[in-house]
């Protein structure tokens, strides 16, 4: 059911970095449901992760390894969430930590945990214990996109997104995949998102362009507004490309990288609301000339989290007045709605608080068809503008989560 | 698909209020769909509105004209919300007050105008002026139920409560209506409500009344966090019964009266989560012991917007995860999960954060079960409190939203 969106038919690989995948039985049959991201020494990782303040245990445990150890392996598994698990929750991530450093014979602390499933149940911990001997030591560095498939939940398919680009002469090349397609309101970071470069990045850069890099796509999107208990983005450099060591993000070679990082995020971001739970429309949701950032913030998430736009946009139905009556509601001071026009893609609606003279319900139709559409709310009051990408509320929203867990 | 409510049988008039339906034929077919509420002179009226800055045409008609007369007349129609209809709209409510001031030789200003139902259409004005003409001068002071129906939209039954009480040996009435069943998160006022009693009550002490109920009832539920362009509440006091005039909410008198006409406000404003569109389910989210109200009314509004709970709830699914999830993601600063209990009805399920011991999938399935339920969220670390009544989010909610217009 995913809107535009095809699986990859391959990612590149990213030198440094091994993949491994089983079916250890965790939740799921007959697929892939726990993987391994090893990382080479010296590689450099940042990670983000959800500002929920009921978080997962294992987003805990990765925030305290990574403020300790250089990560050297990240274990994944699909199916349970940890979640609303308490103290047993807390040790039992500790312990996949420690079944895969003694495994690779690391510390524990450089192995950052992930969990993604149902919230509320205790992982089976025999069953990881299976999982992680099943596991190869030694994963392949051509296997990002098996590793896309055995992190997936409700999604439809897997999501991932590979450039490869020149600096100077030198090839650089990134990779990333994420899951999710409900819960997603990420605030900081989101659901589970893995990307990798053989670039060499200074410690601090990296993170800059993390938070950069996020805040321009993870940060735009929302499927129900619900903000995960496990989101989680890891970036990694992992510096085995002849490229010398990018030191700052404003350099040439910084630039270059940081936009291609950037592009990749975006699409990884957007793949997530193609396919998010029921949707049958990708949105964008555009609201400009505003008095500050945040006015047209809260106004474009009162638009993409409404439940009667989103109905609306299920149905192809042009009932415009549910925008407007979005936009009104949003908690911003001194809306001045006789200044306020709105479109759909190129079709003016409202002018000026009014609806405009030139619009009507065939017109109307014809764009709230499309499968990809624009919504722009021009506040005519400012110079400040903010987006948000966002899905419809179908009936397969409905059923898929009436029906998760059963 | 009411949750647990049924038609009243009969509401009792209120000497002062008389009113007439007709079948204009607005929207809808061989049905009533406006509506003549007519005021005794000397009557104290007050009313609270929308706060959606794209307020409809009447909205901003009608705070006008009650800022300038005491009303007279109240003119509602159902089936065309004249909400997004610019100046065009704006001239079209005066027009119909001019229809109602010549009918009952009143001034306009003396006329509150009405409107629900689409957003963004403009008023028929012939069909108006057929409508008023076929309107009584006279109407009934026994024809409350028949207003009730006649003001419905997408709600599925008609909603009103009716009380006589005695005060001091006088017999005292107030009976209230009111349609409403999506586009509910009320903010100051509500849907469209009109509650009378024929008490004398001093106009500040009427404005506090309903300040204070509206507080306690229609700004407490949520159907789908969307607010109207049109919500209007209206209260009246006829002064047409032997009792003398109230003029303070805390004598004797006050309190008693307060009393039942908030009671009638909370029935009334549960009645339209009862009928909400598409419910299955009629739940009360409490959040207790918080440190301000504000940060359980945050919370509480967390829970109740979640599309997850909501999906949850319609699947009977013990799926408290999402609840946790929902209570994580507020925007509260200094929200100690390790406090916090969460029940279902009187089941413990999270206890200091930590899945309760005593909790079973079983028990919490008889819970989840039951179409009325309260979701108490415990934070232990304050004395303020705040609740919240919302509804589920079912397929039948999708239908009508995708189809509602059509």
């Amino acid at each position: 059911m995913a809107v535009g969106l095809f699986e990859p038919s391959d990612l590149y690989p990213i030198k440094g970095i091994k993949l491994s995948t089983t079916a250890a039985g965790i939740r799921y049959q007959n697929r892939d449901d726990l993987l391994l991201i090893s990382i080479n020494e010296g590689a450099r990782v940042a990670a983000v992760f959800t500002q929920n303040k009921f978080c997962a245990a294992p987003v805990v445990l990765a925030k305290e390894h990574i403020s300790k150890s250089a990560p050297r392996a990240l274990l994944v598994n699909s199916g349970n969430a940890n979640a609303g698990t308490g103290s047993l929750g807390a040790s039992n991530a500790e312990k996949c930590c420690q079944l895969i450093a003694d495994k690779l014979s690391i510390k524990k602390t450089q192995v950052l945990p992930f969990s993604t499933g149902v919230i509320g149940e205790q992982l089976p911990m025999q069953v990881f214990e299976f999982g992680v001997e099943q596991l190869s030591s030694h994963g392949e560095e051509d296997n990002w996109l098996a590793a896309a498939k055995c992190i997936m939940t409700t999604d439809t398919l897997a999501k991932g997104f590979s450039e490869k680009i020149d600096i100077d002469g030198h090839s650089i090349t990134i990779t990333g995949i994420v899951k999710g397609s409900g819960m997603i309101c990420p605030n900081m970071a989101t659901l589970l998102s893995y990307v990798a470069t053989d670039a060499a990045i200074d410690d601090d850069v990296l993170k800059q362009m993390l938070e950069r890099a996020t805040e321009a796509s993870f940060n735009r999107i929302t499927v129900d507004s619900d903000t995960s208990t496990n989101d989680s983005l890891v970036l990694i450099a992992t510096g085995t490309s002849d490229l010398a060591e990018i030191n700052s993000i404003d350099s040439t070679h910084g630039k270059i990288l940081y936009k291609t990082i950037k592009r990749i995020f975006v699409n990884l971001a957007k793949s997530v609301i193609r396919d998010a739970e029921g949707a049958s429309k990708f949105v964008n949701i555009e609201v400009m000339h505003g008095e500050s950032k945040s006015d047209c913030e809260t106004i474009a998430y009162s638009v993409a989290h409404s439940p009667l736009v989103k109905t609306a946009l299920f149905a192809c139905d042009p009932n415009w007045g549910r925008i407007l009556m979005a936009v009104g509601k949003s908690d911003v001071d001194n809306l001045d709605v006789k200044k306020i026009s709105i479109k759909i893609n190129n079709l003016l609606i409202v002018e000026n608080g009014e609806p405009a003279k030139s619009y009507t319900e065939e017109l109307g139709k014809v764009e709230f068809e499309k499968t990809d559409l624009t919504i722009s709310v021009d506040l005519n009051d400012g110079s400040e503008q903010y987006h948000v990408w966002t899905s419809d509320l179908s009936h397969e929203y409905v059923t898929i989560n009436a029906d998760y867990r059963s």
